[in-house]
């Protein structure tokens, strides 16, 4: 089959790959029908994670089930399935629990967590490409509608919605709470439609770049520029000098200032600030405990205003979303058409145009927010 | 009266003020029976915290009221009362949600939160002295049966015991799982208290001291001395490698090796190596967002091994004990019999030997944990 | 001043009585801008709630602040604010716990919880008056923006709009869940509203008046005629023979069939029909402990369908609105433009029309959803 | 091998049956060490529940593993391991939510929840036999450490400590709260058990039969004998007339008088007039929707005193323990000796005893509190 291969910094290919197989009577084989770029296919891109040549990139994938193994009976062959990023057993503690996204039994690295196509989160292909394995399918998979409806919003379902949803959940984002979002990528722009969703009073993103930040104002959202206007200002007018009530982190470490400079503390400090007393903040932004590539913190150490957090009695959540955990109910918001996830894709490329959809997308070239591609189209 | 006057850094004296009255109709004048030193006296009495010369110190303080203004109608004169260390004014938004910690009104300095007799805390003398002024007194009273018995437990509810508890509530303990404290002075233990209390299955205390070590197995926990065994082997060996459920902050910006010296970082760093991942962190330790005696956080901004804890999907909470949102339970466990915080009074002394007891605790001679002083005996 | 008084069962008429003025400390005098009649005036109205002849009226009201008591400091002459119906004391441990709804002072009946112009909920007189005093001002009212805009918005906030939004919070609605209410009057019209707010998926309204339903088919719900369908064959049919996640029950004790015929057991047996097994039942409708009136439950003991719940599983939550729990977020919500609870209003009269509205609303005339008095224009 | 047959009503014999087997890649076969007879047991036993003529009963179930299915990873032959009495397939919605006790696959007789040995609850055996066969082995089985240490602790996991445990879930018990248990059958001193460990204040447990009272005072609750003092009066007592702040129904639809005749309203009723407003009833006692042999509520309907639950705001919630929610944390408790559920134990029985085990137990001999049957042994 065909899957777009790393084969080193910033060079993708499409090529020719092993069919994937049965190989537990549990898996399943998808065919995908919709596989998104995601920011944080970036980082293996740019030589930042470690990935080793030869591996099929893809964690955001959605298809219909071509093949199961022996033991899986929920799903079967020709549903129609969205695929949560992170890989879990369904049989372990943290699984049990809700935390699929710190598996300890599917990542034999040791670390909780597993994924596909992403370095160290186990062996596991990505789905940029034709088919996918899909190990514990029963527990898995998503089933959604047969057919082709909702396609673009469905596929928002493996990652970037849910995502953005944790967040709101590890702000506690509350019916008549005001939330402040740092990042109007494809993440911090699902944290607000969640908000809004979810009931928040005002719902700010704070960005640089014009055209995500017209996308957060057709969401609902107060658009900041942060480039032109003080974050501070804004968010303390509107919420007469308290601060917002809720804080949510959508850039990850490397946050950068108007001129391009990475500061991995940026983004934390500000919402320190702008956060009131007593509030909390959500952190789905990716940080590392290792970064080769950072001056300023190499070893994952970041320097931010804790003493002025403490102070104010802030709550912080961090860490990869466990999407099972909320992919049911938003699959059934966008059925109802209360949510509409879709509206942030700005590309649908065939599987072979992957290599130039990376590099414009790496380079956040003006209007590239949102790339699906469709393999088995 | 008298009272414990702060003088200079390393000075305090115990001298005579003016009585306090009757200053708005919803106050009331307590006369104190016990006021105890706190871990937190230390920072003003070591010019680390600005106090201005001429304070009254002390915030845990508990008593029979003595005076009512004319709006006061729950409390009584008579009435044996604790006093919570935050004054709340029962009406703002923070005090109606639970948290007096960050009254928006008691504070005129602006910031939320007030307290007594302590810098930046507002208006409002301490404790430490015959008799104290309470705002808000029917908000923020706590009735205790009228009588002497338990008056050592009591005295503990006013702050150590709750804060302790609060750092349990912070951590999410639970039935069942297993906690880590770090810091055996008063709040370290009064936590581990309180997380027997809530069932913990397993808890472990981290210190060097071992007098403080040797409180901790006596409340049930688990004593590691830091300087003799690594932590983490410990806490892994009893946790099959996962880490613990729950980790509790005890110690705060001051954090010291065994050499003696300071590492704002250490513990936090320790913290999010030794929870598992999923887990949860509470920070009852204080943090502050300018420290002038500190060369390595002058801002109160902390380097920490933010990038694993993302990783590791941690939460995290912090901040002062909203004392009111718990000491009622408090009161009842004491009154039948389920806690007795009492346990960790190391000292009884009157008003006069309050200089004396200041240099012995803040040199952490051995023996000295928890001092509490008799000013109206 | 002018006031609704209630002269006998079904007889009001608006007459002079005495001033309101302040008599303790902590009292407000509030000019009464707008006064709602709520479904519950009905009881003592139609004589099934032991009103005593000459008592005024009215527990939905908001309005200006005439005159503040010695020892109220965060409201101020001149404030626009709404007052929940409930009345709390602000320092039981009830109130401090939230539960303003079962304030253990206030009601010197004993029982718990107080309110205005209401049987057994205390000494204390509607607000279908020009004028009404507020005990313990600083903590019962709630702040508005100064001026009239969304007046028919706010005055919701006294009762109506908490109490639907109480429901949906009983019922534990989040987003993606659906919903099924039963009673399309004011409240369940709120639960509707509520419930969109929090990100349901799916929300039914049943009733038999279609004037009702067609307000919630405006606000956004599917409206179910149950003298037209069957409920079950609708919830069955869109919850893929599940059934309901979450329930409200929006009608009381006074619940009768398409032929008129009361059955206080009537709509609980729906209500454990339709929601599937693990869901939640928020009952907001009033059910009371006594009702001569009623041959089924003199004594309010009803007799459901109690054992088909229990294999369910059910969790149900019941009583009074808490007000103040919810209102400031409500209130910024409807500032905001989120929540326009006005839509259900049918009617504003001036006082003087209350008898011909009480006559109106007790005999459900089609079209009397809502009716707003403004004594003070 | 041999089993607990049951041949009709107060009919059971040990007999030979076939030997389970594999049936699934997914199963497992356990050697059952201990299996206790349960309160429930009765009501198939006494011609209550519709059980077939020659159906295995028990399901309270541990022991070894013998056998795994060819898709079992987490269990391995051998391991010891405790047995969930509800059986959940994994990965339905119900069971990703913790809601095992109504697992949505396992039962084709369609109603949500399965189970051993049980009528209604599915085609599954029971484990009062030598050898079990357990479906979704990885996700059904808890671990215990291998050997025999704690076997009569470890064999209360199954079923009455944890569903006691989900009593106080469910009456939201936690720390410093009081709590009134009605039932000291095995279940209601598991709550009372529980209670304590999450830091209950006073804990009081109601019954008549002095040798469980006796267990309740042993296990540090107040007994109350219900046919010699009044209920009401000393709660109300020992609570400053407040009521309890939690209340817990462990009787079920078989409540009796002291005289013996069955009121199914009984204990419900008691518990509205014992708990507080706005406090919590957890009701673990089953409630059936069909009773043939009830001439009260046949039909499941129980009138209750529910205008006063509504007055109160009571929060009540019910149903079966899903037993995976809370057993691993338990077991941490017993390994820690937190927790010694073994002290119910009164008889130790080999298999062949279980008729006689039944007679006694069914007729409520004194003494008769809780049996073991060890069929492997």
């Amino acid at each position: 089959m065909k899957a777009v291969v790393f084969n080193g910094p910033y060079t993708v290919g499409v090529q020719e790959v092993d069919d994937p197989r049965i190989e537990s009577p549990l898996d399943a084989i998808v065919s995908i029908t919709t596989a998104n770029i995601c920011g944080s296919d970036l980082h293996p891109y740019e030589g930042r994670a470690d990935m080793p040549a030869g591996s099929v990139l893809g964690h955001e994938n959605m298809g219909i089930v071509t093949e199961v193994g022996s033991a899986v009976n929920r799903v079967k062959v020709g549903d129609r399935v969205s695929v949560p990023f992170n890989i879990g057993c369904g049989t372990c503690r943290n699984c049990e629990e809700g935390f699929t996204s710190a598996c300890l039994t599917a990542n034999p690295e040791g670390t909780p967590g597993a994924g596909y196509g992403y370095p160290k989160m186990g062996p596991y292909r990505g789905g940029q490409a034709e088919q996918l394995r899909v190990p514990w399918a029963d527990f898995n998979l998503l089933l959604l509608p047969r057919g082709t409806d909702f396609e673009n919003d469905f596929t928002m379902l493996s990652d970037v919605f849910p995502t953005g949803y944790h967040g709101t959940e590890l702000a506690h984002v509350a019916p008549g709470r005001s939330v402040v979002i740092f990042g109007a990528g494809a993440v911090g722009l699902m944290a607000a439609h969640s908000a809004a969703i979810r009931g928040a009073s005002q719902v700010f993103v704070v960005d640089k770049e014009k055209d995500r930040l017209h996308l957060a104002s057709e969401l609902g959202a107060t658009p900041i520029d942060f480039s032109q206007e003080s974050v501070e200002d804004v968010i303390m007018d509107a919420t007469r000098g308290l601060g917002a009530d809720c804080g949510i982190e959508a850039v990850g470490y490397q946050a950068h200032d108007a001129s391009g400079e990475e500061h991995p503390e940026m983004v934390l400090d500000e919402l320190v600030g702008v956060v009131r007393a007593t509030g909390s903040i959500g952190v789905i932004g990716v940080y590392v405990p290792e970064d080769p590539a950072s001056d300023e913190a190499p070893d994952g150490r970041v320097q931010f205003n804790w003493g002025a957090a403490w102070e104010k009695g802030l709550t912080i959540g961090t860490g990869q979303c466990p999407v099972k955990r909320y992919n049911r109910y938003l699959r059934d918001l966008i059925i109802e058409g209360v949510a509409t996830p879709s509206m942030i894709v700005s590309h649908e490329l065939p599987l072979e145009e992957a290599p130039t959809a990376y590099e414009k997308f790496d380079r956040r070239e003006e209007g590239w927010t949102k790339v699906l591609l469709h393999p088995a189209s």
